[in-house]
């Protein structure tokens, strides 16, 4: 029986609430991992628990309560108390971070919070220890879900800004009050954190530079689609002239820029240096289990020694006969009911037809197949047969299609 | 002065020369991130040196000879004598992975191998460490740039597969004898690796369905094309009916999958799960100087305790004052000499005009500009200058552009 790990949870709003449920489904598979059981031993909400209770009860502290106050003393003293601690907290991160990190180092702690930044996109461990060999030179980001949601839906739907923003309010995309977004703030924590730990330089959200979208036209979006590029807000933090700037303003981006197919709420960041050109991380940007995936990251991080690879602890069989879509191209004589027999000999092995392109080229036609996704081993059974029919004029070719539409 | 950390280094290819160069280049920068100096001890070359004498020099061994053997009993051998094991060997680690990590638990060292994977994209410590909170449900993977490359070359300017597959030899992005690329064996080698990872079930490299890229033909990308697919050679690794598929082969896929726009020889690979719906992580792939940065990043980790964040090493300054493209949208009387009025304010801020959109609207006219990056100070200097023109019908609008064209 593993030895409990105790998790002492401060908020219990959307995140800390998903993260809690998160925590007891995935207990049983972090045991393999830690040789510890992580357990939330007390939550501290704003009518229940006190902070002394939650910091007695627990080896290490998650922070999501938000805000600076009483967020910045609780994590203080709990790391102070020898506790690690992790949190999702940008504005105290952005405002406050060097003295937090400082107290991590002098009381020998770990303070982690990919959280705070992007959601599940690891960006802030790949900054600290993927790319801790590199020299970096730029950060370019979409960080701001709420925004990128705002601006892809004025650029495909062309609606207002107004209209937008009512839709993202909606869908929960947006809060009642949107200004920490729509202003670019939010985004521009979250650069301060990202050129902080890129540049090693001491960042402050009072040094970010920030523009938002408010002022943004469906005109602009059309512009932007007429000269063939896409309108963000982009979060910039780079080296110039022995100096760095960072700064959050909306801009436009070449189709062929990483961050350019970046839609609806999700975040990406690109990451240039010399060594590597560039590096990007995409997915989705901040809501509760997201965030509180990439909070329990940490947490087991916290609990154990630098990553060695756990023994396996799942013995799944590895299958070799699996659903694919297919594309099948075909050269065949160019006669009345080619396309009918072969759509038999398909349907006999349950493969239905997506799309067909059938061309003449002469006495010959070439005849190419979308299918709907069936068991490969009854695919190229059909193909077998039809490779026989008399009106095929070489080996049919087949190609698998990955049969999901992103939008 | 900071401690020495010896980083003892079997190999001096391609990418053990650019390794014990960036350790070189990097080393001042990493005395503040690892309280240590690493420094390469001993080098172990077909001609030159001992294993017995490179393992008793160092802290750490790198292991970059690749292959089965002599590479596997040294990796054992040097785990068996504690010390710290880094490589980038995928075949080693998919077909004798187990043997290697059962040896670095019972000897209580680590085994780090992010280079063996995808270059600098963080691959496996993202699935190691930020997704260990996630159950993943699939894995889909561009996980060989010479392929990529190939693919990307037959389909942007229809050359033949040999053609393609020719151009990327004399570019050195395919080796003089490409069969393991081509065939598929290589990315299946590297989808073991990633497969093993994400669902904690024994993969061994036979136990991969793999099939190349030899077969593809101009015509294929023709119909791609047409109807509106990408062709890729994707790995797969996916739950499926209790068990587990893993395999690589050509697929076509539809233009949102954030796979279809990794062009050239990078990587990429996204990892999907239902708390966090999917997670893009793109870049470079292998090379000489990306995979040695993954190397070096986990010495780096193997160097230290859990990533606490530094004290800062720099004060940078942080300038407001930067460069920028932008877009320039005003509202003007239609008619003669506007254009070229706007073009003498900015010109005299030392802007260049890119591209012009103007439009009559009745007795208004819309001119839009792109232009060339500027300092800002001076481009918004101009834009005050253009305000008071008694032409302007209502106040210019700017948008930064991002200036980058990635191909």
């Amino acid at each position: 029986m593993a030895e409990t790990y105790r998790v002492g949870l401060l908020g219990h709003g959307t995140v800390g609430a998903a993260f809690a449920e998160l925590l007891g489904e995935r207990a049983d598979e972090i045991v393999p991992i830690t040789g510890l059981r992580p357990e939330i031993s007390a939550v501290l909400t704003r009518s229940r628990g006190t902070f002394e209770e939650v910091l007695e009860s627990a080896d290490l502290i998650v922070e999501l309560i938000g805000g600076i106050e009483p967020a910045r003393s609780y994590v203080l003293r709990a790391m102070q108390a020898g506790r690690h601690v992790v949190s999702a907290n940008k504005q105290l991160l952005s405002q406050h971070g060097e003295e937090l990190w400082a107290c991590a180092r002098e009381n020998g702690v770990q303070l982690r919070f990919e959280g705070a930044v992007a959601g599940v996109v690891p960006v802030i461990r790949v900054l600290q220890e993927s790319l801790a060999a590199s020299r970096v030179e730029r950060i370019h980001g979409i960080v701001n879900g709420t925004t990128n949601y705002i601006l892809t839906e004025m650029a495909a739907r062309g609606l207002s800004y107004a209209q937008a923003l009512g839709q993202a309010q909606e869908l929960g995309y947006a809060e009642a009050d949107p200004t920490d977004d729509v202003t670019g703030r939010d985004a521009a924590a979250k650069m301060a954190i990202l050129a902080r730990l890129a540049f090693s330089t001491p960042v402050h959200l009072d040094q970010v530079v920030y523009e938002g979208i408010e002022h943004l036209t469906a005109d602009d979006m059309e512009y932007a689609k007429e000269l063939g590029l896409g309108l963000k807000l982009i979060g910039t933090a780079e080296r110039v002239d022995g100096g760095i700037s960072v700064r959050v303003h909306p801009a436009f981006l070449y189709a062929a820029h990483p961050l350019a197919s970046v839609h609806g709420p999700f975040n990406a960041v690109t990451v240039e240096s010399d060594a590597i050109t560039e590096v990007t991380l995409s997915g989705p940007g901040a809501g509760g289990p997201q965030t509180a995936t990439a909070v329990l990251g940490d947490v087991i991080s916290a609990m154990i020694p630098p990553a060695s690879t756990p023994e396996t602890t799942a013995a799944l069989t590895v299958v070799n006969d699996v659903e694919s879509a297919f594309y099948l191209h075909m050269e065949v004589a160019d006669r009345p009911g080619v396309l009918a027999q072969v759509a038999e000999l398909l349907g006999m092995q349950g493969a239905s037809i997506r799309s067909v392109v059938q061309k003449g080229l002469g006495e010959h036609a070439r005849l190419v197949l979308i299918l709907h996704p069936l068991l490969e081993s009854r695919f190229y059974a059909g193909v077998h047969l039809i490779g026989q029919l008399d009106f095929i004029r070489s080996a049919p070719r087949a190609i698998r299609v990955i049969d999901e539409e992103f939008t």
